[in-house]
């Protein structure tokens, strides 16, 4: 039985709150030997006295050594293993835009990318990266093709990237890709992986065969490619699991579309961090669980600027005792990956975890920080572990067997 | 989806140099109670400087509990799941002996016996452990055996202990053992466990016929039993897996064999720690990976010799500084079980892990130790854990999921 599975079947109803506060790409790196990571180096009097009544650890999202991209991060923190649910590309990136996706549309990553005129060979993979407004205007001209039974939606990402979506009944998954990986090829056709698959297939060929005359007179955009043809992979919803009102406060649509896969209520809220903890104390009577995110920290990662990651997280600690205030059972601070500014992408690091609740024993740890909790209470463990443990401190769990 | 066919999938190729270090049987125990272990009694500024730069841990290598034999010990180091992943009895008693095996040989671990002349039955499963030199004498007489259609070699290993491997087309393994396991039975004929071993299990008896009466006249040893009959187990390859040029330095062959079988090249060397250290100077342009391997501490362990194997230890923190003065990024310093003095054994016990790249958080570890790595932050993984966070460390993952 999936651990999934279990938790469900162990499932109660209580009226305790449980706030999960997710720093995206928390952990750091020192930026110099000896020096601290971003979380070290940050001012943050209120974690600290967090941490101090709480039992923290170090979390690993999937397995050692393993980078996550956003969707199995936050798949794992809602308690799901993310090396069996899987979210697809082409889905991840359709949320990424805020594209309401519906549970039967296939969605697709493209990349428009340069082809010899004469040979029809791939030369730029990712068309000399042209700008996204010209990735716009070419969605404009792409939304002219028109397919059999099927509503097609053409929609716009960064630079080369946009989404390609079909609406329509009888679409399948379990598609072949036409990005042949390699210059010097051309764009491969799309082949079903299942017969079940085998219109769908046929229809993206369609697509694929206008859009190429339609771009014929573009530069260097003059093609393009369909990547990651996927299905909402149809997740077991939060609510039915946990039996709690499950709501997500994210400013991102990328994890605003994670946790609606995962069957919260996503809030509307603005862009600051301000804004999100408006929205908690708007919402806090008519939830049970909160899944609060803040992006800024993993943006500063990546741009490997250690300063504004500090300030980030700086700021959260500011907001800190306004949320508390709010009085949650149980609290989980975290993040869903790592992202060192000395890396400057997600990595594969573990990362700091607190866990409060008036039913843990708390350890030594009084600085919310990666040296810190190494020596923590909760040792070494997965993301996926975190919300068994939440529900559990919850009083959302009976026992396990007699 | 294994473990091993993930990480295969996230790799990438870069340009960075991954050393692996493997002091064999490293681990060790307080030989009385309150002294120190092998590795805190040794002198070893050099590693605990390492350390001190690093994050260290302790490693399991199969399972709690469970001391392995060399070659799980091994495959677990080079990120194989030792469980799932076996390398037959036969095989490795043949990798031992420096025999060059063939894929598709098969090769079985003979041991001599003693047969009561009138009945067949065994009196003594080990012959009274004859001497070696005799075993080469009958060995020797075996080699006039033959069989329709493979070639055969018998070759002594040590005391009452020999190799058989059968060469030829069509040979197949799943192969009953000859040995009762008690006196007083006679040896068993080889059955097959899968129809398309049949002809190898009637080839195998036939040789059993044919020794049993070149053996007839001789004693203690007149009788012989076959365990363990096996083929190159066929792993994936470490290149294909791990995109890397793999090498292998190891005066033994048991530990060359090994690292054949895994696909790495074996590189000649010569007797001493500090040949072994001139070859990976050597060699050090011409591969991304190095696996190092210590052979005496293992040694010094089995036969109870604290002291010896403490000076091994200091030993290799001699050639420590020349090792990292080729500049490795990513380097680990561990063993491949624990063989305490004390235990005279391979046993189960954790053993110390010592990990250094540029983009590891370094714990508050500055001695290479048991006691100092029980505190480390990397906590307590597992050996097959090891080569993932390796390749995360080097640059050669791709991130998991978008």
């Amino acid at each position: 039985m999936d651990a999934l599975e279990r938790i469900r079947e162990l499932t109660v109803e209580s009226r305790s709150k449980i706030l999960l506060l997710v720093m995206d790409g928390l952990g750091g790196l020192p930026m110099t030997p000896g020096g601290p990571t971003e979380l070290e180096a940050a001012h943050t009097p209120n974690m600290d006295a967090l941490a101090a009544r709480s039992i923290c650890g170090m979390s690993t999202p999937i397995a050692p050594g393993i980078a996550p991209g956003s969707g199995p991060a936050h798949l794992a923190l809602f308690g799901y293993d993310p090396l069996r649910y899987e979210i697809g590309r082409g889905v991840l990136e359709a949320l990424g835009i805020g594209f309401d996706l519906q549970p039967q549309d296939i969605a697709a990553r493209g990349n428009f990318c340069t082809l010899d005129p004469e040979t029809g060979v791939i030369t730029d993979r990712r068309a000399g990266r042209i700008p996204t407004e010209v990735s716009a205007r070419l969605c404009a001209k792409l939304r002219a093709i028109q397919l059999p039974g099927v509503q097609v939606f053409v929609e716009p990402v960064k630079e080369y990237r946009f989404v390609l979506v079909l609406r329509g009944e009888g679409l399948e998954d379990g598609l072949t890709e036409t990005d042949p990986q390699q210059v010097g090829k051309p764009p491969l056709p799309v082949y079903p992986t299942r017969p079940e698959a085998a219109r769908t297939a046929e229809l993206l060929n369609q697509w694929m065969a206008q859009a190429r005359k339609l771009l014929a007179d573009e530069y260097p955009a003059n093609g393009c490619n369909l990547r990651g043809m996927a299905k909402d992979p149809g997740l077991p919803k939060m609510p039915d699991i946990y039996r709690m009102r499950c709501a997500a406060i994210a400013t991102y649509p990328m994890y605003r579309g994670v946790a609606k896969l995962a069957g919260m209520d996503v809030l509307p809220t603005g862009e600051t961090l301000e804004d999100e903890v408006e929205t908690l104390k708007a919402h806090w009577s008519e939830y049970d669980f909160f899944f609060f995110h803040v992006k800024k920290t993993d943006s500063a990662g990546e741009d490997g600027d250690f300063q504004r990651k500090v300030e980030v997280i700086e700021h959260v600690d500011r907001v800190l005792p306004d949320i508390l205030a709010l009085g949650p059972d149980v609290v989980i601070i975290t993040g869903d990956h790592a992202t060192p500014a000395l890396w400057k992408a997600h990595s594969w690091h573990e990362l700091p975890v607190l866990l409060w609740s008036r039913y843990i024993c708390p350890d030594d740890v009084t600085q919310f920080g990666e040296r810190a909790c190494m020596r923590g209470g909760l040792g070494h463990i997965r993301h996926v572990d975190l919300m068994p443990l939440a529900m559990a401190c919850a009083g959302r769990l009976t026992k396990f067997g007699a």
